[in-house]
């Protein structure tokens, strides 16, 4: 939700870089010691028995490659999908206020359209804190009033109900005459929009890679980045650590990112900002109804993230 | 339909990945001795005849690395299409619900809206029972009674005739002109979305893979793991077994992950939790007709696992 | 169309692989032919002149992995948009088949009912026989009589007469009022999906992979495969002939298989089973109608393939 | 649009590829005269000062292989695409046609409905000549009468003004009461269907894979063949020239067919059959108004290619 | 937006790639730099200490090839995604233009039609502005009169208030009976078609591949360069400085694009041509309601590119 102002490519080499280096420092000075100890034995002696060939690294290699690439594009397309499915939420939102506004014959002051603006609200939030296990409560208090908030609380699928309210609100549009059936019909499909939405991101939430998949590249990955110093030592010499702390530097922030992006809708650093999501939809609501002033943009933090 | 908690990198290299390691300890076990083989054989002599040069092994690499990540990703996409699928017929059945509680104007305790909750429940169950061909008479006999069950088992699609029976249902309101053909017809898209699931289904688990990709990358696959050690032994010497177990079972996991996930409907440990995603679909049906106590929730094994 | 039991590691070393293996007979002899004399010249001189170094063969590596990756990937995606374009007839049938039974009000056994039925069932029939270059006029005089069938006979794009026949049907109900112009256009747009898979279908079957890629891939393969040996020997010795054959089998089979998908609707051992699908799709609309009897079950062969 | 006769394994070696041969053909021959001046230099002296090892080469095969892979799917995927919008404007046509004939009550050989099958064909044809750039008058006067044609000929949006055309006169339909605004509503998601395949066809047309892309791998690919003859020389010896051109073959003839696709709507020998996907409408449309004859089937030169 | 003519091989060599070469420039000349150093070094003394074994750039390779491919894919896909929006809403321009012009019944001059083609370039001139953080007043007045344009530039969601005044225009045509509520509900799928490609772009424009992996790409690439020249001065001596550059040049250059790709809808060399796509939009609007004269097409500049 917000556009990072371009660097120059010299600076980018030391940008933060999110959470990712806290998560592998550890591994990396595993890894550095590692490094130290195979200098140390082929120093010591030519025939240091821990050194192994570069061989078998670069038969691995392959298996790694295609591991690692295959999750990586997975947790991608999981986080990208997330993303399309919460400018679903906004799109479906827009139209339903938009026709909220114009079709039944109401101001777009009145408190029918404004429930409706309010009701869109409370479904984004209630997804939002469904997804990130918190407390809607007060948000939804202040949207809907603390007596239907409560009831919206009581339920176990919370942004389900709210689209349940929502549907009771419009069909009283159309008994009332309204609405025509047709018309009616043309709401129920926004509707069935909000449904999809929510349950597209359950799914990408409950639903994970495959676990096996998960631990089989986690241990392929370690294990390779902790051999390497000692397949790296004849070759390289007193450029080992370096060398493989760089390389193992490498892999393991892939790694650690790619897990990062599985599941989007958490609070690392990568994942989707969705507490500005949410109110950018508010602002977006808001303003189509002519409301005197929007909710403030959110403002990044120091390394331009949102919450 | 579980959220994992997060592990920290160390834990994880010893974390539990399914039913994997069972299928591959044989094939492990006969590589290390092969490996015992090539290191007993290079040192005893050395013009052993087993000894491999690495090259044949690199140029193999490329063809094994085609087919695994084809077949990987194949797979992956077949497990992925399943659970949208599923996704999807859950997304139908709250829609459909939604609209049998507000449109007709019955009540929603009425038991005629109660009866198209109960049939969208019964096709879920009756589609996981075909899928995993167990028997779904128990289920559908407290779903429908055990005159119409009897009925739906005499039938060889038996999720069609549940379609078919919601579908006699919903006419019958039009005729008595609870609803209009506009909304008639809406409700008609849904039903076409359920029979649309249950095809999706049905494709992914009658059409595998063509079988002569899954022979020839399992024969590829098990014919480099065995000659690994020795074109391993004169370059990684007395690492030769370690080296050449870590990458067979790389490759070996990588082989069986992906044959599990090619059929998702089945109950290898990686498999859909079509049982825990039935019971949610139930939750969600009773709670939205506002019923006074909701099924269970699922809960899983020490692996986090459900059925 | 059939769920192949599942055959544990070591049995599937040596499981059939349809009828691969007879295209790639006669080059993996000469294949084996070269490696012969590859290890004769290298034991009969060192300066053989026929020994090459290993090193273009990665070169041409990353070539052939490109070339054979995107041709395999892209014919499975034909093989698999066929397959779920047979999906979405059955879906389709089996909606249109519903909504005769119900919505116009007529009893299920009704000639006028039955009649959109056997119009289904001659659709997916005309619809295969076009495919595959075969004769449809038993069949479809079997579902029509033999006047209608003459009448599609003489037809060059039969389906599409089909669809018509079937369309002309339905606007019949609409004129004598048992269809309203709501119900009779989701009609059409049922129809219009079976258009759209014929069509789809008819594309993948005319529009092969771009003629050049197939000559340069298959160049480029088998002129490997044949140098492989002179690249090998002097690494390799007296495995060459194994290791040279296993590695061509692999390329080569490889190659064939995905030739035999990118055509989906021939009759090769691993294209997909039309006679079975259409059987398939002929026993779900019996069955919905209430026939008394289903046609039968299509028994595999002892490969487990359907025709 | 024709389905090419299988070859054998053998004949398929000396196949016909396209004019691919005829592009590669001049830089081909220099990459032999580069590999035969390493030759000479190699004979001539140990110390031959443009001997390069071989290590460059394979770093930048990743380099080659990302790239190359890349844009290789890219422009298939484009004529891929191509090739589906014209399916889709093959399908919007026939359903267009068969609504004309059946619904507004119409014999199907009145003048009414022939015009809405002669704008069909003008469609197809309008948009044909305008990815190609050639001059659509005398089609465009054989099907609407010189007088409309020349209408057609003022605008820059040929296509489009037949859609408008087209809507223009089922909208009559619909003020002479012969189609209800639900059935209006119906041909008029068919009419902004071919809209949006002649947008589609725009714009694969006009936005060509990003130039820099082009720019980039051609000169890396060039380049890398222009190098690999000495690289090569050292460990290839007198085979340098053979292997040289062999692997520059492979990679140059992959990016020309590369560049043919990636605008598929040209009159290369690999590009979509525009001419006889036309006819192909226009046969199936005459047969659908029940014509006489249907014009003939586009015969293939002798290389199994349509204009 | 514009077909740039074919050019030979040998042209293309050196053809101009836009502003790629500029970014570049910088680090290609240190790492001519760093190569003249390791080759001065490696001529001083055998044991030059900078000196790196080939052996770990092979391996860094696999993670950079997995890293540089799925960034290249994501960023291209982005762009591409961007122009179908952008044809998408040409696409749903063209039909509500044609709707305005011949359903409601007034002649396509009428200052109510007008005024939809008046709204509809609006709303593209406003989206385009948008995303690339221009002021779009004098182009909103041009369409609108100063009046509405100042209303509409007082926004924040300056297109989605664009939207809201054709769907009031529109719902005025309902309630003047000059549209059913079918019609209307047609339009109104177009102005949500319209509301979703706003969206779509906003998410491409305001979402951008998630910053760990842009910082983690960059350093790796780097860094890799860094280090070429000191890995292959010992085999590829004094042809260092040239291959060095050279690879550098490819994996730098690649990086670049991308990078420019990411957010397709920049001013960037390679961003998608906004001007003249809107451009576009308009001519085929004034056209369609019969304008005497068009805006004059785009003229690209010297490098075939358009603003």
């Amino acid at each position: 939700m917000i556009v990072r102002p371009k660097t120059n490519w010299f600076r980018m080499l030391f940008a933060w870089e999110g959470s990712v280096q806290n998560t592998i420092l550890a591994p990396l000075a595993i890894i550095l010691g590692l490094s130290l100890l195979a200098l140390w034995g082929h120093h010591r002696s030519d025939h240091f028995f821990l050194r192994l060939s570069p061989v078998p690294f670069s038969l691995i290699g392959v298996a790694l490659a295609i591991f690692a690439s295959f999750r990586n594009s997975a947790c991608y397309e999981r986080y990208w999908e997330g993303r399309k499915l919460w400018g679903q939420l906004l799109g479906a939102s827009r139209c339903l206020a938009r026709f909220a506004i114009t079709v039944p014959g109401l101001p777009a002051a009145h408190p029918e359209v404004r429930r409706v603006v309010d009701l869109l609200a409370a479904f984004a939030h209630a997804l939002r804190h469904q997804l990130r296990g918190t407390d809607p409560a007060d948000t939804l208090a202040r949207l809907l009033g603390t007596a239907e908030a409560a009831e919206v609380m009581r339920r176990a699928y919370r942004p389900h109900h709210v689209v349940a309210l929502l549907q009771a609100h419009i069909e009283a549009w159309r008994r009332q005459g309204r609405l025509s059936d047709v018309l009616f019909a043309a709401c129920l499909a926004q509707l069935d929009i909000l449904t999809a939405t929510a349950g597209g991101c359950e799914r990408i939430r409950t639903t994970p890679v495959p676990y096996a998949y998960e631990v089989l590249l986690h241990r392929t990955t370690y294990f390779y980045c902790a051999l390497l110093p000692f397949g790296l030592v004849e070759s390289t010499g007193w450029a080992t650590p370096i060398v493989a702390v760089f390389i193992s530097y490498a892999f393991l922030a892939l790694h650690t990112i790619a897990g990062e992006l599985e599941d989007p809708f958490g609070q690392d650093a990568n994942d989707l900002p969705l507490d500005a999501l949410t109110v950018h939809i508010e602002r977006s609501l808001a303003e189509a109804t002519g409301a005197a002033s929007l909710p403030p943009v959110p403002v990044p933090d120091e390394h331009y993230r949102l919450g």
